[in-house]
């Protein structure tokens, strides 16, 4: 096992009637706080109403920003600035996916900055360190990123067509509740593309060194089998709540530090997503179910007796008679063929991105050192013309 | 999954060599430090000069408790306080195994106390709450109890023959110092005992409802496997860095929260095990090999289905033509003959506790309710006479 820093204070308040911790999670936060949303689903669902009503007993003065849509943009963080500049806002309550949460986070730390204008050069082109952010809790209605229980935000400056991410300390929610029966209503394709985005995060981890046994990489294929099996309970009866309790906390656990212990990490597929929906405005789990598969298939020579190992123990590839190499390649085959079947693109045509666009994309993604492999924008074109 | 509450905000520096981050944790803990140890193997295999070099370093006053042994007593807790109170120490750093650990978490709370006098049975019998403690932080050398991240010490009164936990949120060390090569060192019945008892922690969770397809499980099942793995590995060449250090890695995962989430948990068997060597001062891994597979044996009907998924998942058998009864009753014997080949006593005789002293030890198990049914004293001594 490599050497690792471990430190995730987030408190997780998990289960049907979570809600009900929110009242004394707010005690010491402030009196202003600022609710953050998306497209307005919270309203539907209840969950709107049930923490108005909690932060008006609690007899807090509120401030909404709502709107907060998929990959969220640079203008959307800018307009939740304004509002805690403005109003002095002492904690963001964010309500909603990894959208609403990430959002909220950019918003906690450029509030806090002097000069908050030029926010996207300093913090997410140069990774510039903050040292404070507005505390922020979350009520999680989507199961997918993770941010819930992490540090990192993902913003798109849709201007200059870029998805880059921003990680700190101070990013960590002070507490995040999941319940189960928020994510029953979530639209079937935000099901579909939260688990892979989940199981995407996985193999970030689990496709990267160091190789020899190691107990992540046997944590991590507990929770590949497990969103796997209860996606497909999930997709039979949304209703299922222990379908939706395991997806939930597997979202939380596969990004909470917890399977990166001793890893290195990859996350190239996640860069390459990252450009698909900068330019198409695409939802990230279907970005990942088209590009990830072929990612892997283009690295896993790399390292055979891994991805071997991912076909047999999580795919269920019998490897009687096969070479390392042919059951790699089964494995990632059964892998995009799953992605398929419940009903994620697989190609980029599925989405409505044209093989013309690949150059001018590939331009824009951003090339990092990842495990195996360190790849070339001609390595990463290869990759996106075999998902043509 | 069962609703639940986590939170665990302990630092974790893990790693050859992590020890370099001590200095750092130090800056913000004070002056008076009160280093706790046992026996002396830190003096022998070189941590005590290393840790000491840090501490006058870092220019603190530094105070010793050392002889801290296993199954710590309520006299070294009271050593402690008074040392504690007396120099109004600052900070307490734990090196050792989970023994010394448990002992400063103890002395770290009652230290604190108005009047520490009577902190047995207002801490350890009644469970009063206390709202502080000194801070602490550990340098762990012993791969068993899990102490190193999370609430909880076990304290033994032997005059009156009885072994305890108590468990306090202000007992969460500060930082948790995890260097695999620190274990190199250790003897060998200490790391098998250390092993059994991680084993035995996944065992009073995972053999607990809810049953039903959940992640926690999963998880459990991926480092059971790892612990057995690793430890037969680590018995052969007791040098291979990457066997202890997921040994140390799985000890601290198996009690830190992560499998507990959505889980009732049982742990009957550790008060069996906390009557044993209360009464005979035996290890308490010792005690664990011998009572909890026959404490499973006894319990394994009431839920054959899982009994038998452990089984096969874990012990490797065979499900074919089998009920599950029998495969649970295979799985758990081959459990027993796992302990017996890695050289854990199975039985009371291994260890010199007649079967004439099982009518007094009976009378002092702690019981409590358990998951998949609760016993009663008759119950207990048929467990303890199975095990002569």
């Amino acid at each position: 096992m490599k050497a690792f820093t471990y430190y995730n204070p987030v408190k997780i308040y998990f289960g049907v009637g979570a809600i009900e911790n929110l009242k004394q999670e707010l005690t010491d936060c402030g009196e202003k706080i600022l609710l953050t949303y998306g497209g307005g689903s919270i309203k539907k669902n209840g969950i709107y109403e049930q923490v108005s009503g909690i932060l008006k007993e609690a007899g807090k003065t509120v401030f909404e920003l709502s709107g907060i849509m998929a990959n969220p943009r640079t203008d959307k963080v800018m307009e939740g600035v304004e509002i805690c500049r403005r109003e002095k806002i002492d904690f963001i309550l964010a309500a909603g996916g990894g959208s609403v949460i990430d959002c909220s986070k950019a918003i906690a730390t450029v509030s806090c900055m002097e000069d908050p204008a030029d926010f996207w050069n300093r913090l997410f082109v140069n990774k510039e360190k903050t040292d404070q952010a507005i505390p922020l809790g979350t009520i999680l209605t989507i199961p997918a990123t993770g941010s819930e229980m992490n540090t990192d935000c993902v913003i798109t400056n849709w201007e200059e067509q870029l998805k880059y991410s921003y990680s700190s300390i101070h990013q960590y929610p002070r507490f995040s509740i999941l319940d189960p029966e928020y994510t029953y209503t979530m639209p079937k394709n935000q099901l579909i593309y939260g688990s892979v985005d989940i199981l995407s995060h996985i193999f970030e981890i689990y496709f990267s060194k160091p190789d020899e046994n190691n107990v992540s990489d046997d944590v991590a294929e507990a929770l590949m089998r497990n969103v796997m099996e209860n996606l497909d309970t999930a997709l039979q009866d949304p209703l299922d709540e222990n379908a939706r309790s395991n997806l939930m906390w597997d979202s939380t656990m596969a990004l909470n530090g917890i399977i990166q212990a001793g890893k290195e990490e990859d996350w190239m597929a996640h860069k390459i997503e990252h450009a698909l929906s900068a330019f198409y405005d695409i939802p990230h789990g279907a970005g990942l179910a088209i590009c990830h598969p072929a990612y892997l298939s283009y690295i896993c020579h790399k390292a055979p007796g891994k991805f071997a190992r991912y076909a047999v123990r999580v795919m269920g590839c019998d490897p009687k008679g096969k070479t390392n190499e042919e059951l790699a390649e089964e494995g990632i085959r059964k892998t995009r063929e799953y992605f398929k079947k419940i009903g994620a693109p697989v190609t980029l045509s599925q989405v409505g991105i044209p093989a013309g666009a690949i150059e001018k994309i590939v331009e824009k993604i951003l090339l990092i050192p990842a495990s195996y492999t360190t790849l070339d924008r001609e390595d990463l074109k290869k990759i996106l013309n075999s998902c043509i």
